[in-house]
């Protein structure tokens, strides 16, 4: 027996420092094919083979982002790189690398870090194979912070931007919509631990449709983002960045959120809920893309109208679904 | 008046929402030489000029890394790019970029982040003149939290890491050592406010000595880093990557701790305090580096010594005070 050993099972990070916490972690994190120095320094080198980087940040608090009751700690790391890699691919850019600072309380178990970190692997072969954990950083915080960094190469394309749509184009959905509102309600709703079916797992270890971006960007996308505040909302950032009218079909938009309970039900939580973090991705008209991408559905939603007088009241760039202005409600940390 | 403004004089964030307070924050932010593309899309775009991007990231965190009793929002701006930047340079990097992710409660005022924006540019200008702010992500937390992920050009020199110090290099170190550490033991001490003199700025808002990575990387550098956790235990890192002996020498680190207080008397916070982010350096014997340089002080503190019979008992790689062993003891998160 280890003296280390502790009540419920395993060492905590108090208990064993960082160093020794992070021999044990390190191992377990992905290499990287971009990868030209990893952790252990003062900070990594990453290659950028066309000269430049696509860089996002995201951050997850435990409390306002996630609750240890209903995720495990591998469910985080799966998270942590699905939220940060669809926005890497909503440039149209393939994933490369990231950098992880984690700070928890020091009676965290170091097998808890293991675990996260199996889920950062875990998330990296699903969505995105060849791409590496390059460095991080491990600190003491009152509360669970995770922040992640993610990296990628634009493979000499031009970045996809929110200000390319033209009126004209088709509007696109690649991933379902709502699953993951539909999750957190019913983790909301449930006395006891619910079973983790389709919503649950959108909600709290998502696997993003990564590979389309570069996918997207190959079939000509003029705009692209990824939906994590609720489509209505995100598809009105593109219409304003782009200056053109997104109008939705109902029934389209309904199809896109069809999950395994059945149809139709879900539009409310398609429009407005948050954490989709599936690509809505305007083509020009006449594009036709695959069925599916990495097993992500592909489905049409609606057309890129001219703002002005067909655009919503009062006229000007927006979103409409079937015709009628739809509001840009959806999700605010500060107004939750 | 405005109806938003609240008892405290300032709208918080809560009442202001997350697009209005980032049209106040982002207008504050040093735009950067090596932007491709900035704020407002999924990601933004860096250029890598020589191909490969140097990354380091680190999280600040209230309570454990800083008090908004001690620190304005000013200071933690200037404080966050100081500690991330020192990083960079000690890979013999130019910085040229840097994603910040804060989140902080709803009911901080939004003068508080334009405060932070204007310490970030401040740090910005007065450590690396044309490094941006490219990007971020602002949430909502119970306690403050400020996670910076920095990056740098190489400019075509391979990165100087920890492992390349050589028998008979010469050890310098640039920039105070202790003055952070005794900052820190003044405001622990301190009933009332103290004074803001030269240690509690190192504290607070330090001013580190970035433009020394590229300079001391150019003059030949064979081995860095940056001194966050004690010189005793970041020359232990250095000593034990090179596999090699630090012989310091206690009347040349004393003098490199020496502040406005007079002689002597820091040898041990300058030996184990932390956060002192000063670049310690070995350079092959003979090279004289100049003896500021962007106004840090260039100091000799040691040698390096083959590890072995010489070495600290049980003889190996390790560090050397006086031809003593010295213990490795420093900063560790987990165990402070």
């Amino acid at each position: 027996m280890d003296g280390a050993e502790t009540h419920d099972g395993g060492e905590t990070l108090g208990e064993a420092g960082e160093l020794a916490a992070l021999a044990r972690i390190l191992p377990l994190l992905p290499q990287g094919d971009a990868t030209v120095l990893g952790p252990g320094d003062d900070a990594a080198v990453v290659a950028a083979p066309d000269g430049r980087f696509v860089v996002t940040t995201d951050t997850m608090l435990e409390g306002a982002d996630f609750r240890l009751a209903w995720s495990t700690w591998h469910d985080l790391g799966v998270k942590a790189v699905a939220t940060n890699l669809i926005d890497v691919a909503a440039m149209g850019a393939r994933p490369t690398s990231l950098v992880v600072a984690i700070a928890v309380s020091p009676a965290t178990r170091v097998a808890d870090l293991e675990d996260f970190a199996r889920g950062l692997a875990a998330g990296v072969a699903a969505m995105a194979p060849g791409c590496g954990v390059v460095g991080g950083d491990l600190g003491s915080g009152p509360v669970a912070t995770i922040a992640v960094t993610a990296f990628g190469d634009l493979e000499g394309r031009e970045p996809v931007l929110r200000s390319g749509a033209r009126p004209g184009d088709a509007v696109w959905v690649v991933g379902a919509l709502g699953l993951a509102a539909e999750g957190l309600r019913a983790l909301f709703a449930a006395t006891e631990s619910p079973e983790r079916d389709e919503r649950l797992e959108a909600q709290l270890a998502p696997v993003t449709p990564v590979a389309a971006g570069t996918a997207l960007a190959e079939l000509g996308a003029s705009a692209m983002l990824d939906v994590s505040d609720g489509l209505a909302l995100d598809a009105s950032r593109i219409a304003r960045a782009s200056g053109v009218v997104i109008a939705l079909e109902s029934a389209l938009v309904e199809a896109a959120a069809v999950g395994p309970g059945g149809e139709g039900a879900w539009l409310d939580a398609a429009l407005h809920g948050g954490e989709d973090h599936a690509l809505l991705v305007t083509l020009p008209e006449g594009v036709e893309p695959p069925e599916t991408i990495g097993g992500h559905a592909v489905r049409r939603i609606g057309v890129v109208e001219p703002a002005g007088a067909s655009g919503p009241s009062p006229s000007g760039p927006g979103v409409t679904l079937d015709g009628e202005p739809l509001a840009a409600r959806g999700w605010d940390p500060y107004r939750a």
